[in-house]
């Protein structure tokens, strides 16, 4: 029997809405977004979408109408009782009321600010300009609407049975993955998967298939709105544009080199144990580690999110050596570009050197490589960036040349600054 | 939403049935059945099942009150007035009216015999007895119920996740073999998988799978409630069951030696065209053509049954030119332990020479081999034949001694009467 309310209910939608819910978001934005709100509240900002990968025509791909109807769908959007119940009295990271009031009255008024569009190239420019706290949060759902709306026009010359299958392989595929996973010992993972997922409904099934299938090796989703329905974690700390946007704000370039250190100052006085995660690589992981003041090496961990992962951790530990500090105390996340077999191997080399743990992210929610011809579901690497802050430009430039960003002015500048010599250029998948 | 009221119904079943309906049932039991019931209608027959893979110790697997239960709910089944409607209304191999009104006010009456359970050295020993055309119905739900509770046995113990992979792996398998049949020419090839089915769910799956992936290539089911309810053709002509049953009712070796051929005749009466398909096997196809009277050489074709297809194919050709019959005329319907790759060497093989069309079963819609540890998911190879037919033994040879049934003795006289000599012994997977 089929439900005829529900079929009717379904009819009365004008799309089918890819982003339902402001807390379809990363929870790392949530926590930036607060302490953004008490820092930063009104530095204006500009994030831009960058499709990294060239070679996919979003434009051509995805038709305008579509991604405007999808966008203005989340422009209705705002905070649901239940969700903001949730946000206001759920543990996170083991905490009550992680979220304070003032940012929550804030938020439960929140509606996302106007987009900008246009077609250059057979790609989307996509803007979003406003007040920090406000643009961040589009970052996320920007995110999905375009991975999903590519996946949509991929499969909308597919048959019913031909659908079927295809998910039938791509569960399999996960599901392999999981089984590998499984027999490690230790092991700690989490879905990072929201911004990059083939779609929502496939990152919910990953989800709870890693539930089922890793029991407590799984720690959570990064997907606060999963968390809520699935009655998991909710896993994240804080992200690169923080110190992109506190660095654009220097006015010299001493205040420029005390930028990153800044951003983690106002972190440390909002968060404690696990939320205390350095993010080292924004300008080049080596300077930011020589040069960090002490209190920073007494954090919970560190996050590698660039350049060669083995690499970065063996600096990690070797920072913590030089600065009296036990390895096998601290954390180290690896969020990179991961897949399976990189968690294995990672987890192998570094087990008993360090707590370890994974952001698994694109190859978690998006591995539909190899299943369709021509390629033409495989994630590609999709941003969407802070690039300008008070009208000033910003600029990563990361462990890995090919994730750099900013205008070529301002890299020469970043890297004098912050005495990034040579650095190794890794080919960036997703 | 859930549909409340679909969900208290299905509470209120005591058991999840299996077998729902009087035709969950091949297609040619009913064409058979009308033939009995015209000719053979008083014949006490008793019907037994067979699981020729000893090794699966189906009475340790399948709890007995399960059992009985699903059985037990058989009996309780009529047919509906809308698959009587169906079965009058419907046209079959381009006929209408296929099944007689006498047949049909007989059939709409009929509830299924009592059947006979008992355990013995880890199988059941099931047994049904009574007329004829009442219980050769048992056949195939009989069949269908032992392997789908085999299923559910199994799959009692895995995870939602887990049975969602497992479900995702057969689909991916099943649809690369679609997407392998698709590639022939003037394939056509039919389900013939309910009696050894996975679960019906799994079957009608296969089916729906098949007509989008093949396209007409696929021309039909044998299951006559998948065939009304997905709008297919039903396919199906005549079994062994006829000869054994006229065999075993001769009164003497003269009367044994014609036997066969009898069947023919009665169904000579009955049935024209397409349905005119020899099934030569029972007792060799060497001596049966041999010895075949020219009106046979006129049927519209053969099913290989049984032996080596390819040696069979090639007899029936041999014995169409010998006739002076052109074999590019005539129909040759595999159907013996079918899968994509058998399909597709003998479709090159033979494809020109003759007409040809698959009849795939077990492997069709129960290819759940190297899906779950231990394997305890393949099929394996259970049947559910007349044994006995007005107190005597019934015999089958078949193409193939593994195949063998009856009496030592009564199997000596059989090969004697028939000029059965040495045979090939080919192992029996499904």
């Amino acid at each position: 029997m089929v439900d005829i309310a529900t079929r009717v209910y379904n009819h009365k939608w004008k799309i089918d809405p890819i982003v339902r819910s402001l807390i379809d978001t990363d929870f790392y934005k949530l926590l930036m977004c607060q302490s953004v709100f008490r820092n930063k509240r009104d530095t204006h900002v500009s994030f831009s979408l960058i499709n990294r990968s060239t070679e996919i025509p979003l434009a051509e791909l995805i038709d305008e109408g579509e991604l405007r109807e999808q966008l203005d769908h989340i422009r209705t959007l705002s905070l649901t009782r239940g969700e903001s119940t949730w946000l206001r009295g759920n543990t996170f990271y083991g905490k009550r009321q992680m979220f304070r009031s003032d940012f929550m009255e804030w938020f439960e008024n929140l509606r996302l600010p106007p987009y900008y569009l246009e077609k250059r190239d057979g790609q989307y420019e996509l803007t979003f300009e406003g007040r920090w706290p406000e643009v961040m949060l589009w970052e996320i759902p920007a995110l999905a609407v375009l991975m999903e709306l590519r996946s949509r026009a991929v499969l909308e010359t597919m048959g019913k049975f031909e659908l079927q299958v295809l998910y039938a392989r791509a569960m399999t595929k996960l599901w392999e993955k999981i089984e590998r996973l499984r027999d490690l010992d230790r092991l700690r993972v989490a879905d990072f998967g929201t911004r990059r997922r083939h779609s929502f409904l496939w990152q919910d099934w990953c989800v709870q298939a890693m539930f089922e299938g890793l029991g407590e090796k799984f720690v959570g989703t990064s997907n606060c709105l999963i968390a809520k329905n699935r009655d998991l974690e909710a896993i994240g700390t804080n992200a690169h544009e923080l110190p992109m946007v506190y660095a654009a704000l220097a006015e010299t370039d001493a205040e420029l080199r005390k930028a990153p250190y800044r951003v983690l100052a106002d972190w440390h006085e909002e968060h404690e144990g696990n939320l205390r995660i350095i993010l080292p690589d924004t300008y080049g992981t080596e300077g930011f580690l020589e040069n960090a003041p002490d209190w920073l090496a007494g954090w919970t961990g560190i996050r590698i999110d660039s350049g060669d992962p083995a690499t970065g951790a063996e600096t990690a530990i070797r920072w913590w050596k030089s600065r009296g500090e036990d390895p096998r105390k601290k954390l180290i996340i690896f969020s990179d570009g991961l897949d399976a077999d990189k968690i294995s191997d990672l987890h192998r080399q570094f087990d008993g050197r360090a707590k370890i743990s994974f952001g698994w992210g694109t190859l978690l929610t998006n591995d539909f490589r190899g299943l369709v011809s021509d390629d033409r579901l495989a994630p590609f690497s999709l941003v969407c960036k802070a690039v300008s802050a008070n009208g000033r430009p910003t600029v990563k430039l990361s462990d890995n040349p090919n994730k750099a960003m900013g205008p070529a002015g301002e890299i020469a500048r970043y890297k004098r600054v912050f005495g990034v010599g040579e650095q190794e250029a890794l080919e960036v998948v997703v």
